[in-house]
């Protein structure tokens, strides 16, 4: 079995030799930018685990894990676009690099070629199959792309609207990498459930995470700035569920909190935390994390292979918690 | 064998019985607008067409005519963003009458949906290999629209680029769905190369014509305002050719004139045409339609079809280029 290091550079490799290097340049030179960029790269390298739970011969899956890397960053440039984003991994966003056409057009052709690279599997897998798994996926994360849009105007989102969000944005294209790449190492059908399953709890649990380092994490180890959701007024869960749970009076000052310009960011930052700690909310939301992490591991159980073969999926999805292994 | 308007129906039939009725509605309505602006429907017609010819089932391609619609559809959709066009066929564009985030992400799950479609067809059709077919095209759609906007700021575009581009914006689609339509049918993989190449050169012989038409249609007749390629600078076939036969006096008259700010339109047209005229520019842009549309016909001849089979397409062909039938 691969070590974890062993799958990223072996991807990094196949990434190296699949290099958009054709003609016209000012089509493909943006996509090698923006697959360069670096990343943990994830999604591909969970997709090999996944494969490599059932086969040694991992190779055979490097196309589906740069179809997804690829449809990956194809999202990423989209969005950066829509959000009017001027960054990504600390670098100029395309559009901004080049310019918006560019990031347009450049991304649809990005999502051709992963389809493109999904068609270079080798016969013995069920290629539609394959690729009607993927279609899923992708058509998941576009709607969610357009449900996180139509909250930012809306009041009265629930908490099953944003986990049913945060799945499709976020954790399908994590659970269909994952189940892919079973099913090209020889997962019964069963077994690619269990590991899409895996994914997709481990995906909602991953957000939900992100949510609540958002307000309460480490502002040494969290990458991003603490409390940025709040001086965004982002719906996160936190938001939905003291809206939930909070009475009139707290729902109200959270409400006019989020609908009032900050002079201090601080000021808010601290006022928000202090309606959350008074209904406990960040335990509630590691609790909801917690019941997600657990669904997970319970697949990961499940898939019929011997235990220490699914160690690195284990390991790896602790360590994504932020947990020691 | 189904005439034209028969085939229309089919399609407009099947159109109705696909539309986008999901949520998110935000994501899926514009799809359904853009999708019901009407339009000839002349892709997915051919490609039927192509099926045809070959087999009287041509219910077994619809799924494939609506997947070469829905991505013309995204092409357009994305184009019309780039182009900043206000209109699309009368009408309002997608990213006018909603948002351009809605323009982006409508058109990227449309471009899912079309390999959602192909994904339909029967399993005694070798889905992999139409899927292949369909990504060149889809590359070559994208790379032709990067060219495209190219030539915008560039001087030195020759003819064999600008006939590589038109062949890669407009012809690929249309020979690339008429080869499909063939296959689905049960061509053989001769004759579905002689539809592609049928429908290639189709689509640059029609493309040349526009590029004519544009500045000598008759006005009653030609859709759009005859002049206004002259009035917009475009590098069209008819101002490559001058500046490769005009010698230097008048290759500097025509870059003066569409490198200067109009103030008269209609003097504009007239002083451009008249270099054209003085280079006899119109019957050498006729003289080279007339070579595609007969190699065109050339590839028709030798589909390994009876004749009376073939009469539709060399009809519709003709048809397409303005001739009595």
């Amino acid at each position: 079995m691969y070590q974890v290091s062993e799958l990223q550079s072996l991807f990094r490799n196949y990434l190296d030799q699949n290099q958009f290097l054709q003609e016209p340049q000012g089509l493909y030179e943006p996509i090698n930018y923006i697959l360069n960029l670096g990343g943990k790269r994830l999604r591909p390298v969970l997709l090999l685990m996944g494969c490599n739970l059932f086969d040694e011969n991992v190779e055979q899956a490097l196309p589906a894990s740069y179809a997804i890397e690829i449809f990956h960053n194809f999202s990423l440039l989209h969005d950066d676009i829509m959000d009017e984003a001027p960054l990504r991994r600390g670098q100029p966003t395309v559009h901004v690099k080049y310019n918006q056409n560019t990031g347009i057009l450049s991304g649809d052709v990005m999502l051709v070629y992963s389809y493109e690279y999904l068609l270079q599997l080798k016969p013995k897998v069920n290629i539609s199959n394959i690729i009607q798994i993927f279609n899923k996926v992708a058509i998941e994360v576009c709607e969610g792309q357009q449900h996180d849009m139509d909250f930012e105007t809306r009041n009265d989102v629930t908490i099953p609207e944003y986990l049913k969000m945060i799945e499709q944005k976020t954790a399908a294209l994590i659970a269909g990498g994952l189940k892919i790449g079973g099913l090209i190492g020889g997962a019964s059908s069963a077994d690619a459930n269990h590991l899409y399953e895996f994914g997709r709890n481990i995906g909602i649990a991953f957000q939900l995470q992100d949510d609540i380092l958002d307000t309460y994490g480490d502002p040494e180890k969290f990458g991003k700035k603490v409390g940025g959701d709040i001086v965004q007024n982002k719906k996160t869960f936190l938001v939905l569920k003291t809206l939930e749970v909070g009475d009139k009076d707290q729902q109200n000052r959270l409400s006019k909190l989020m609908n009032t310009e900050t002079t201090n960011e601080l000021v808010k930052i601290k006022e928000v935390k202090s309606i959350f700690d008074s209904l406990q909310i960040r335990q509630l939301s590691e609790q909801l994390m917690e019941e997600y992490l657990s669904k997970a591991f319970d697949h990961l159980n499940r898939i019929n292979v011997a235990k220490e073969r699914k160690l690195i999926l284990e390991n790896l999805a602790n360590q994504l918690m932020g947990r020691e292994v």
